[in-house]
């Protein structure tokens, strides 16, 4: 078993930065994809880069814009009707805080990874699955 | 805006990868957890390096564990009952293959913030705000 309680700080694995709002799967597809583009995305390009429906990225888009990390704007391109979202200021501030923590959950699963490979040890005799 | 439409493959945000059994954030903190320990956590252990209540890493657990990727066994240390926990082989494969989807994230959005930082462009007169 571990010893870790001795060595490892509580909450070592919380990573309280992912915030609950941009880990979403979804909204964390739609946030990558705006973010690698500063002039923003049609809703019609965002959806196809995301692969989600009209109504799954409508839905999104409503959390992520009352969160205010991201903006909408509505115009006209060649005459028709468009929509555009792109990143708030703070949207991309606040996005790559997160996408560092993210980094740490790689850079942890990674070491782990390659500090554990060893076959696991047999239980001590006595111990059943739950 | 764009132009997106002609350059990026459909889907290129879309990280299909990122199971969602794994990506909730308890479960990712656990699964990371177990990942540093082949020999698995005591639960009172896993409790503390994740920083959940009884009924939260419980609950977590028992998804994990109907999804294969986590086995719990019951036993005695130091005479007092114990409860285990530690990813199964398939549970350390598949939070790998997670893992790598992650990095993919972590690596477009750090390409993101590289080419992205300049000042963002005014929309054409006539756009407003949804």
């Amino acid at each position: 078993m571990s010893g870790s309680r001795k060595k490892t700080p509580a909450g070592r694995f919380a990573y309280d930065g992912l915030d609950r709002v941009m880990h979403e799967r979804a909204r964390l597809s739609i946030l990558t994809s705006l973010a690698t583009n500063n002039e923003g995305h049609l809703f019609a390009d965002l959806r196809r880069l995301c692969d989600l429906t009209d109504g799954n990225l409508s839905r999104h888009l409503q959390v992520l814009q009352e969160a205010g990390l991201v903006e909408i704007w509505k115009g006209f391109k060649d005459k028709r009707p468009q929509t555009l979202c792109r990143l708030t200021v703070k949207g991309r501030a606040r996005f790559l805080a997160y996408v560092s923590v993210l980094e740490d959950v790689v850079g942890d699963a990674l070491k782990a990874s390659k500090t554990s490979r060893s076959r696991r040890g047999e239980l001590p005799e006595g111990w059943l699955p739950a």
